[in-house]
C-alpha cells in the first residue's frame, strides 16, 4: 500500500505529471534542481517541496530528467528508502536501466524504467502511455502511482525494456518523418499540390504520425514550435541505434536515419524542435514542405 | 452531361470498382482480356458486357490495369470517342500519364491519371480514395463518375500528379514497413514483448498504418494474406525513385528502401503478398515478428 | 585506311587529345565552339581549324563534349560523311549512345562510345585509357586514331558499354572518396594522426585511389583543384543509379553514395572540384581532413 | 635493451611473425593454448615453448589472438613482468586496449595496441605493416622487437589508436569491396565484359585493392580461399561503427556497410572467407561476378 509519493525533476513533462499525484495520494514530495519550481508546485497543487534526501524517504520515487547520466548521477549521492521503488520516466539507455536495477536491488530498492509518450498535452490531461521495464512485482505494485498520469500502461519486459520501446518508437517517428519529407519534395518539385497529396496520403497505406500530425502542424504551418528538442531526438535516436548493434542486427534503414538525424543536429541553429530536421532537407533541396 | 461509362479492367479492385457505375448511369459498358469476367459482371450487376471498341465510345472511360505498360499497349490498337474522358485508375507512371495525355489531347480526348487507394474493401464499399493529375476542366467533368466509387477524390496537379502521389503513398508504406521490422527485430531481440511494444507504439508519436494495420493484421498472426503482390510495391516504390532522379532531389531513404523492396522482390516465392518483405528480414535475423 | 580525322571540343581533355593526332595523321580537322581556341590549336599542333560542316567529313570523328545532350544536339544538325566513324570521348549516357548508333548506322556512320580516364595529365602524354562501347569492325577499325592519345584501349561491349563503364568507375570513385573521408573523420575524433593513418591504409587492404591520390594530393594538402567539377561527377554517378534502376539491381551502396553527391553538389560553391565533396563532410562535423 | 621477447597465440598469423624473432634475439618464448604447436614451433624455428607464467617474463611480450575478449581473459590470470611491454597484435577493441593500457600501466607495464595488416604472406616475409597505439617511450622501446616482422611500422596515436585505424582500414576494404560489386553486377547486366570493365577501372580513379586484388584473386576465379574469416571481418566493421557512434559522427555509408556484412555473415555457409559478400550479392541478383 502506497502511503507516500516523490516526483523528482519538474521539467515541462515531469510539472504536469506531478501534479495529479496529490488527487490520489496524501504524502506528495517534490524536487527540482531550480527548487524554486519545486515551491511553485507545492503552492499551485499542494504538494511539499522538501530537500532531496526526504523525497527518496517516499514509497514510490518517479524521475524525469533529461538523460540516464542525470539519473545515474543523482542515485549515486542518495540513501534511499529500503523498500521504496524508483520509477524513472526518463527517456534514458537501457543498460543503464539494468545497471541501477541491479545496484539498487542491492540496497532492497526495486528500479523501473518508465519512460512516457503523449507530449505536455498527455501530461496535463493524465493520459500518457507508460512503457515499462523491470519486475513484474515491483511493476504491479508501482501501477498505482503510475495510475495517476498514465493511461495506456504496459509493462513490455525486463529492466531496460521500457526505455528500449520509447527509443524505438522515437527512431520509428524520425524514419517516418525523414521519408514523408523526402517524399513530399519530390512531389512538390513535380509541380504537385503538397496539402492534397497529403489528404490522400493520410486516408491512404503511407500515413503515419509524422503525416498526420508532425508535418501538418509543425512544419506546413512553419512553426516548427519548440516542444521536443532535437539533441534528445538525436539521443534517443542513438540509443535506437546502440540496441541494434548490441543485438548483431542488420536495420539498414534505422542506421541511416540515425546519420541523418545527427547531419540535421549538427547543423541545427541551438533550440530547434525535433521537426527542424525537415530544415535539413529543404536547405539540401531549396524546395519548402508547404 | 455523362450519358455512358465503361470500366476497362476487371480485376480484384476494377470488378468491384465497376459494380457502382449502374447506380448512377444507364449506360455502362465493362471489358475484360479474359471476357468471362465481363460477362458474369453484366449478370451480377446489369452492365453490358462489349467489344473493347463499342467500350471506348463511352463518355467516359475507366481503367485498371497492372501497368502504364498495359495501359500504352491498349490504347495505342483503339478508336476513341472524341471528347471522352480517359481515367486511369491503374497505378502508373507519371511520364506515361503525360505522353498518352499529350497523344490523345490531339484526338480531342481527355486523359486523367486516378489511381486509388482503399483495397478491395474500399472498392466494394465505394469509399476508395482517389488521386487525379490532368487537365481542372476535364477533372470537373469527370468527377461524378468517380464519385461512384471514390470517397475521398483529390484533384492534386497536372497530368502525372495523381501517379506521383500513389507512387509516394506506397515507398512511405514501404519506408515505414521495413522501419517497423528492424525496430521490433531489434526489441524481440532484446526480449521485449511485441503485442506490448506495439501497443505502447500506436498510442505514440512512431505509429503508422505499419504498425496500426500491416503488422498486426498480416504479420503478426503470420497469414500474410495475397492481397497486393510483392512485385507490384517493387514497381511503385521504383516509380517514386525515378520522381526522385528526374528531380535530382537527394531522398536517402526512398532510394534504400527500393533497395531492400528490390531484394525482398528478387528473393521472395511466386505470389508473395507486400507484407513479405517482412520474411526477408526474418531470414536475415532469424527473429520471427510475432 | 584512316586518311583525315577531326576533333571536336577542345576543352581541358580535348585540346590536349587532339595534340598527338597530327603526329599520326596528315589532315586533322579541330573545331571548338568558341573557335579562337581551335585557330589557336592549329596555330600550336598544326591541325586545321575548319567549319563544322568540313570536320564532319573527316574519316574518324572524335567529340568530347560535357554531357551526351551536348552531342545530340550537334549531331542533329550535322551532315556527316557516310562510312564516317563517330568516336566520342564526352563522360555520356549509355541509351544515347544506343539512340546514336542506331540514327547514325541508318546513314552508314558508325558511333562509338569511348569516353576516357587519365586526367589531363594522362592527355597530354597520351597514356589515357579509353573504355569503348559499339560494333566490333567500327572499334577495330577507329583503333589506330583512339591509339594517338590512349595507352590501355578496350572494347567492352555493344554501344553504351563504354559510357557505363566510365560511369560505374567514377561512382566507385565516389563511394571511395566519401567512406574515406568518413573513416578519417573518425579517426581524428579519435586522436588519431590522418598522415600515419593514411600511410597505414595504404599499405593495407583498405586502399584505393582515394586513399592513395585524391585524399594526400587534393584534401590534405587543403587545395581542392578544380580540374573535375562536381556538377560532371553528380551527372555521371547519376548516371551510374540510372543503369542500376534499368536493370532492377538492388545497389544500396551505389543508391546512397548518389544521395551523398546530390547533397554535396547542391550545396557547394559554384566551381568546386569533385574532391570538395570531403567538405560537405567537413561541414557536419567540424572535423577537417588535414 | 631487450633480452627477451615472446609469442603468444600461434595461428595462422601468429606462427608466421613469431618464426622471426629468433634471428634478432637469443631468448624467443611461444605459447599456444593447443601447445603442441607451441613445440612445433620451437622445433622448426628454435624458439622456447614454455608455460605462460613464463612466457609472461619476457621484457616483449607479443600477442596474437582472436579478439580483445581472448586478450583481457588471458591478462586477468597472469603475472608479468614488471617493466615489460604487451604488444597486442590483435585486431581489436580500442577502448579495450585503454582498459588495458590502464590497468597495466598500475603494475608497471606498457601495453601497445599493435595490429597488423598484410596476411599470412606478409607475415611469412616480415613485411607487415604494424599500426600502432600507446605510450611514445613504449612503442620507441618496443620498435626493435616489431621490426623483427613489421615493415612499415607507425605510432598512429594513444591507446586504441592502432586498433582504430585497422578497424577503419577494414571497413574501407568492405565498402569498396560491396560497391565494386554492387558496380559491376550492373556492368554485367548491361551486357559488359567483367574482365575488360576491372582492367578499364584498374588504369582509373575507381580503382581500389578490392577491383586490383580482391576481386580477380578470390571473386572472379570463383575460390574464395578461406584466409580472412567473414565472422572477423563483421567483428572488425562492427568496431569502426562503434568509433562513429563514440565520436557522435555522420558516417552513412559505413553505417549502411555494417548492415550489408551483418546480412552477409548472418546468411553465408560457416567457414567463408570474407569474400563471399560477394556471393550475397549474387544471390539477390542472380548475376555472377566472373
Amino acid at each position: 500500500m502506497i502511503q507516500s509519493v516523490a516526483f523528482i525533476g519538474l521539467g515541462a513533462m515531469g510539472y504536469r505529471m506531478a501534479s495529479h499525484l496529490p488527487k490520489h495520494f496524501d504524502t506528495v514530495y517534490v524536487w527540482n534542481r531550480n527548487f524554486d519550481k519545486a515551491k511553485q508546485h507545492a503552492i499551485e497543487y499542494g504538494t511539499q517541496a522538501v530537500e532531496l534526501s526526504q523525497a527518496v524517504q517516499a514509497d514510490v520515487i518517479f524521475s524525469c530528467l533529461p538523460t540516464s547520466a542525470d539519473v545515474e548521477a543523482l542515485i549515486e549521492t542518495l540513501n534511499i528508502k529500503s523498500g521504496a521503488i524508483w520509477v524513472d520516466c526518463t527517456s534514458g539507455v537501457p543498460t543503464s536501466a539494468q545497471k541501477l536495477a541491479e545496484l539498487l536491488k542491492i540496497q532492497n530498492i526495486d528500479f523501473l524504467d518508465a519512460p512516457v509518450s503523449g507530449q505536455t498535452i498527455g501530461a496535463e490531461t493524465a493520459t500518457l502511455t507508460v512503457m515499462i521495464g523491470g519486475d513484474t512485482e515491483a511493476f504491479e505494485r508501482a501501477l498505482p502511482a503510475v495510475q495517476a498520469f498514465g493511461k495506456l500502461i504496459k509493462h513490455v519486459g525486463a529492466s531496460g525494456a521500457g526505455f528500449a520501446v520509447k527509443a524505438v518508437n522515437n527512431m520509428l517517428m524520425a524514419v517516418n518523418l525523414c521519408a514523408a519529407t523526402e517524399g513530399l519534395s519530390t512531389l512538390k518539385a513535380h509541380g504537385v499540390n503538397l496539402n492534397e497529396a497529403l489528404d490522400c496520403i493520410n486516408a491512404s497505406s503511407g500515413k503515419s504520425n509524422a503525416t498526420e500530425t508532425i508535418l501538418p502542424q509543425r512544419v506546413m504551418n512553419r512553426t516548427f514550435p519548440l516542444s521536443f528538442a532535437l539533441p534528445l531526438l538525436a539521443k534517443d535516436t542513438g540509443i535506437a541505434v546502440d540496441l541494434v548493434r548490441q543485438a548483431k542486427l542488420s536495420a539498414p534503414i534505422i542506421g541511416l536515419t540515425q546519420s541523418l538525424i545527427q547531419v540535421a543536429n549538427d547543423t541545427a541553429e541551438s533550440n530547434s524542435d525535433f521537426s527542424s530536421v525537415v530544415k535539413m532537407y529543404e536547405t539540401w533541396s531549396k524546395i519548402t514542405i508547404e
